[in-house]
């Protein structure tokens, strides 16, 4: 049976997505294949029949987190391991539950790497670049605080674009 | 208080998107902007609150309408009106419920012209290339069907692309 490979993120405010867009535009070739994100799962393949299942469990996990806040206040990066530098989520409970929860029980395990929550706006530059971008934004401070109430199922297109296919609510 | 632009539309299977992206790549500027979809109301300001309002408002038309099936036989253009070169969906009773429910009532009127449901694959170029894409699509027949179960509110954020709001599944 075919699958799709699906995804789960958080998309942040339009104020955070604008800011994160201003960078991305120049510095991330994946762009233009989805909005700025928080990915709480990374990518995982299931058929049709299986992300049926995954759904309700997904329903029950946004059940049981009440929403939450967020904030964010540098720039950091992923160097030497990769040359992805990201806006970096504050440690958040929240977080770390809602991507272990994702990573257990009927849902398949598709963790990488420790979870370390952030937005990425540069990826795949080369040293060099990846040298200068990160240079000219590791002193940067902001002040952004966001409202978390929901997150998003995906999956991708041949493209390697993605598609949301369905929002989950947090709490009750 | 400050709004944001919101519009709602239908993502079609991964199938007819990888199809009409394949389109779009060459011919949409807009390609990178929101994955192929059906447009089922236009673009419309609204703030937080009035969101909210709209939000229950869409969940009850949701429910009020089933499950149902859209076939796509062939491309059409809406030249002279516009250069915008599509995939027709062929007339849907539900997609038409779906668009005047949507532009009456609570919800703000936000239909420019006659509600003709499509995929848009080719838009914005000279009346030349025009003639050109739609002389060499005009003959195209395809035989695509697709089960809607679900539709997106979006909003746009400031370099024009859209990010997914919210999920709202059809039926009970």
């Amino acid at each position: 049976m075919s699958t799709l490979k699906y995804g789960i993120a958080i998309f942040p405010s339009k104020e955070i997505q604008d800011l994160a867009n201003s960078y991305r535009k120049r510095y991330d070739p994946r762009y233009n294949k989805i909005p700025p994100h928080i990915t709480l799962k990374e990518r995982f393949e299931a058929t049709k029949e299986e992300i049926n299942d995954f759904t309700s469990e997904l329903e029950k996990i946004a059940k049981e987190i009440e929403p939450f806040d967020i904030e964010i206040k540098k720039v950091s990066s992923f160097s030497p391991v990769t040359n992805t530098v990201y806006l970096k989520v504050e440690p958040n409970e929240s977080l770390t539950t809602l991507n272990k929860r994702m990573n257990e029980g009927k849902l398949p395990k598709s963790q990488q790497f420790a979870f370390v929550p952030h937005i990425t706006i540069s990826q795949e530059l080369s040293e060099d670049e990846h040298s200068d971008v990160y240079g000219s934004m590791r002193m940067l401070e902001f002040d952004l605080k966001d409202h978390i109430d929901r997150f998003q199922l995906l999956y991708q297109l041949e493209d390697g674009s993605w598609t949301v296919y369905e929002t989950f609510k947090l709490g009750n």
